[in-house]
């Protein structure tokens, strides 16, 4: 801590130890100590190990200031929840660092908290501890979660192997052209699907219960998080193969279709970031199972492309690869 | 993601994949595949289980943004190996979400980068992965740790039993009075000791190895992080029990006894915050062995008082009790 007239309080706010047990202790659990505790108890099932992941969300950067807390909850919580499906783990606990702006107000905090209960209750989640703190910018979401899954299952983006098919979830470019529809940038506001573009922008959809099947049949896996073909760059490089995507079998839903006509648009599409879908290889002889129990599980699954011998690269066929060897292909961190 | 101007990156600095490669991968091990995935594998040992815990720190707050990188790395770190410490836990690994203003160097990330890898050394510990991400203000270090412990041995802040006596490790206040330092404050600045009270200002100095001794004896035991008297509040109260205190035997250092007689360095002492040592209590008729260990330990232990049944009062003897009546006893976050 710093100095002293950093520690003024708004008279009308309440603490953090009342804020903590009034928003956040009711959405911990066993070994959490009613969040009255500096650290967690976790105990892991015997023979499982632990997907751990950390991703953080910034105001003015992965979301705007202004955007309902409750959004911005689901979307700080569900970056991580993307990367633990992608590993095949299913999820269990989270703590959370929010880091507010001194102008912070209860209902902000308690739309935020409603949020995070939502989806604790959707995913059977439990919210572990954590930390609250001021930053001048603000708000600040830090989340670490983590999952459970048998080691030998752990779907690194590492271990695609010439011959592999290559399948997403879900579909592609939502949360970018979203984004576009959040920035009021026409002529995407007009859509008949800017609602559903909006929505996917500010909520991800990650495949959570999709885990066990990753787990099951995945080679390689990673969640789509930075763009469809930075994303995929990264997956042939960190695994040593050359991905061949055919351009028209990538998954638009309805309202990136009706976009596709914009110039520009598959661009952003295919290399705007804020998908949460995951990428992942399946070796060629599992398919059919795989394709059995995807089909069962309900969750939209498309196979896009192959994995060959080569050292990293991504040639994507038709208008989708059209335009990408100029200009970026995914969202730079800094 | 945000809009595409944020995507901006000063030319002569190395991208985000480059700075993790470089600085922040040598650091890491086994289950985090090099950090280039998203997640890592924590193999848990059989039998174990795992404390976890998260704080954050920002600049501004926690710390003055042109602190020495490698300190700010090192307090970072070690606010959440405190808490491992109270648990009784050996810490592990620990995952990294940082922030970075839009103006960040290579220059502070190596030196950055440095201040963690020391204390990686020394302790034995893993980076598991985490997150860069931009934010407005900034640094902004979302550190999440954890280490293990036998389940039955976490030692929280809610067990503490009259009769318990109450034990602190090391000595109170040389952060709260070295935040005087760094701030410039008269007459601070001039005292003999002004250099060491800086020192632990900057690098707290929580008596890792001691967490073997906590998980073995330990009834209540918490990090005092936000200043004793506040700390030993939360104490009383989350436990059910008033704490009496000695304040003659309250351990201060040599550099804060030379600043007691300031006017309110006593006060600032025992009610301010970064002292990242460990209050706990061990039942009275276990005391007599717990001693042996910890002199054996060779971590600086003092009993500065009892449990006693009542509901959650701190009441502190002789001078350091004095003025406590009035004004905060500890820091808050908001």
């Amino acid at each position: 801590m710093m100095a002293a007239d950093t520690k003024a309080r708004a008279p009308a706010r309440p603490g953090e130890f009342e804020l903590i047990a009034r928003y956040f202790a009711p959405l911990s659990g066993e070994g959490s100590f009613g969040l009255a505790d500096d650290a967690a108890l976790v105990v892991v099932t015997p023979g499982k190990s632990l997907a751990m992941t950390q991703d953080a969300i910034a105001a003015g950067v992965h979301f705007f200031p202004d955007d309902p807390p409750r959004t911005i909850a689901m979307k700080a919580l569900r970056v991580n929840l993307s990367d633990l499906a992608a590993k095949g783990a299913v999820p269990r606990a989270f703590s959370l660092a929010l880091g507010l702006h001194p102008d912070w107000t209860e209902a902000w905090i308690a739309a935020f908290a409603e949020g995070l209960a939502e989806d604790c209750r959707k995913h059977d989640l439990l919210l572990s501890g954590g930390d609250t703190f001021r930053v001048a910018g603000g708000p600040v979401i830090s989340i670490t979660a983590w999952g459970e899954l048998d080691a030998a299952d752990y779907a690194s983006r590492l271990s695609a192997r010439p011959g592999d098919r290559l399948f997403v979830t879900g579909t592609i470019g939502d949360g970018a052209l979203g984004l576009k529809v959040r920035l009021g940038e026409e002529p995407y506001c007009r859509l008949a699907g800017a609602g559903d573009l909006l929505a996917r922008y500010l909520v991800p959809e990650p495949p959570v219960e999709f885990a066990e099947i990753i787990a099951r049949f995945a080679a390689a896996s990673m969640d789509i998080s930075d763009g469809f073909a930075g994303d995929l760059e990264k997956m042939a490089r960190a695994s040593g193969v050359d991905l061949e995507i055919d351009g028209t079998a990538i998954p638009f839903s309805s309202a990136v279709m009706e976009a596709l006509s914009i110039p520009g648009a598959m661009h952003a599409a295919i290399s705007g970031g804020d998908d949460y879908q995951i990428a992942f290889t399946v070796p060629q002889w599992d398919c059919e199972e795989f394709l059995r129990a995807a089909v069962a599980s309900g969750t939209r699954v498309a196979c896009v492309g192959t994995a060959v011998e080569g050292a990293g690269n991504v040639r994507i066929s038709g208008k989708a690869g059209e335009g990408l060897s100029h200009g970026r292909t995914s969202y730079a961190h800094f």
